[in-house]
């Protein structure tokens, strides 16, 4: 059995950690164990279920503490953050915006709701994210940049922002991407939406971007039923974001004035109860998820032709969802495993769908894509909740 | 004092109206004194927070039981059910919607997010809504109806589908307006996200369009904190709608593939928890509302300079939020009383601007809206909440 990939033997590996740690076979389930029923009830109590409450400034609040960003916005999921986010940068109809061909179809979602189009970008295997490096040598030969900012010269269009997305939690390499950012005058949009917790360098993700966007789905590390977040550092964005997530509406006693079209994006209070209720245990869930990745990594260590994704070295990531990874020798198994996996109900799930491949963005441009590609061809995600270990 | 409207006094009987029925000072706000507790405390329970789950299943089969229509399609808000209904019907970048001047901003703001253009209609007295019978006559002016479908001469822009308002919960006149879809070729797209428990004659609001958009905001008449629902008779529709507001994925055990762009617009389990607890008060608070909107009717019955609006004869109002309408010669009066209420604590609101007047829809077609402008100079909403009589 030496130098064979033994199906049998990894569900066995697999089940043992899942097992041995209390870990719920799903792929990432919510934890509610801490004051979820306290702060809901306060809500029926007081009246304030809504969009204005209580309960939305103490999430906020508590969300800009633990990220380190000045402001945080909550509103209804993590599309609608990055649908704004983008709007606040000034993506407009027409613009090119960078983002990874290897993501959840939000992302290229919240580029089309402005009128503009996604523009794919390879990944790198030690982040599982967007490739800095590649990227600035795809550019080198693609894009122009003027005092009007940075145009794609073979289809003449701006483009406007890039979206690194920190995939599973794991951080992108943000430094040579700052870098690339500052050369071709794009601005810079985090999709945070499954890294609340993790950091690059010490920092958190979501505080590199002018604007960034997290979720707080309920697969997410910390969820809030449906919902999500606009982080910011600059305080006249974040007023805007308030402003363009509720209506757009005017400050008023009574009258109803809206200045440009606006949404209605806003978190209500309830779900922000359950998100501020979920704030408090997230380092412990942190602690947690933590421990569950070293188990997966330690079990597979030696493990013949595949093996668990680990941070890099300047990430510390939220292992929201571990990752195995196949050699590319063994990619023909990959569907006899989720197969097998979730037959037992143990559940698993391949990468997405690269985004270039899907049937409304195939005609977008993109570049070179052969390690998204490969990820897309050997990655399976497994059981990752918090569980109750 | 006669023959000259009495602010004072006109205050005073409001004053006595509310505290009499112990309404609530405020607009309206939300009465929870149900199984609201009961539900939520089960979604904690059982873990189901988020966009999949029971409460989900039984608030779509109670709305649809309540109002009639065959389905029902729980989303985030009232925003976001009329922007999918448009999408539903086909309204297409450069089409023209018709909807009324005199409504909220989302109903305009949803036609916009379609790439389309409102093309703003006036509204008649007796319904607050929009006036069939003045529509007709302008689009035998401008509109010319060929096989593709009904055009505006003036602009060459194809007028794919009318949106009537149940302004306030006061249903419009729908029959002639049936008649007029039918002539016209214009798809029926109601917003009926102020008229849940609204009847026209006998047949609830929101069952006559294609389909229809109800809003589930704090300030509606039952509530999930934030949230909307889609209801159609169509059942491919409704499949359509359930597709597109879960971001377009094609079913399938693990794979990630999304036929369209789609939206992340699903309601979560715990607000719809909350809906499933408000419908079954449902119409305790209908008629609450209707005795509340009595004996406002009565109390200022013979009051000089002012009546409350009453339903049309073919209708059987929520009345959702009740409405005062000064006589056209003391509109100069509209902001102190305005101005006497709130400093009282009685909250009260004028009309919203007109949506023709805002910056963001100054330039859109619309025809002579004198009555819309008429009822924005004259109307005043009133404390109206189900409250605790």
């Amino acid at each position: 059995m030496s130098n064979m990939l033994d199906l049998d033997n990894l569900i066995s590996v697999l089940k043992n950690v899942v097992v041995k740690n209390r870990v719920p076979f799903s792929l990432h389930e919510p934890c509610l164990a801490g004051n979820e029923w306290k702060y809901l009830k306060d809500c029926l109590d007081t009246g304030w279920v809504s969009s204005v409450g209580k309960y939305v400034d103490k999430f906020e609040k508590a969300l800009a503490e633990f990220t380190g960003a000045k402001y945080a916005v909550a509103v209804v999921n993590g599309t609608a953050a990055l649908h704004i986010c983008l709007k606040l940068v000034g993506v407009s109809p027409g613009d090119e915006v960078l983002a990874p061909a290897l993501t959840f179809v939000a992302t290229a979602n919240a580029i089309t709701y402005c009128g503009a189009l996604p523009h794919f970008v390879d990944s790198e295997e030690k982040t599982l994210g967007l490739d800095p490096r590649k990227l600035v040598d795809y550019l080198k030969d693609i894009a122009a940049v003027t005092d009007a900012g940075c145009f794609n010269r073979q289809t003449g269009r701006r483009i406007k922002a890039v979206v690194p997305v920190h995939t599973f939690g794991h951080p992108v390499d943000m430094e040579p991407l700052l870098e690339l950012c500052q050369s071709y005058k794009l601005d810079l949009v985090e999709d945070a939406a499954e890294s609340l917790g993790s950091l690059y360098k010490g920092r958190h993700t979501g505080t590199f971007g002018f604007v960034s966007a997290l979720s707080f789905n309920g697969n997410k590390i910390a969820t809030t039923g449906g919902g999500g977040a606009i982080l910011t550092n600059d305080q006249e964005q974040a007023g805007f974001a308030r402003h363009l997530t509720t209506t757009a509406k005017l400050p008023h006693r009574w009258a109803f004035v809206h200045d440009t079209v606006g949404h209605n994006y806003r978190m209500p209070n309830i779900n922000a109860a359950l998100g501020y209720a979920q704030l408090e245990q997230l380092p412990d869930f942190l602690k947690r998820k933590r421990s569950l990745a070293e188990k997966y990594y330690e079990a597979f260590r030696d493990f013949e032709g595949i093996k668990v994704f680990k941070e890099a070295p300047f990430a510390r990531s939220n292992y929201w969802l571990n990752v195995l990874l196949l050699d590319e020798n063994y990619v023909h198994l990959r569907d006899n495993l989720l197969v097998l996996t979730n037959d037992q109900g143990i559940v698993t799930r391949p990468a997405w769908t690269l985004m270039s491949k899907l049937s409304m963005y195939k005609g977008c441009p993109k570049m070179n894509l052969e390690v998204a590609e490969s990820l897309e061809r050997r990655l399976i995600n497994i059981p990752s909740s918090a569980g109750v270990a």
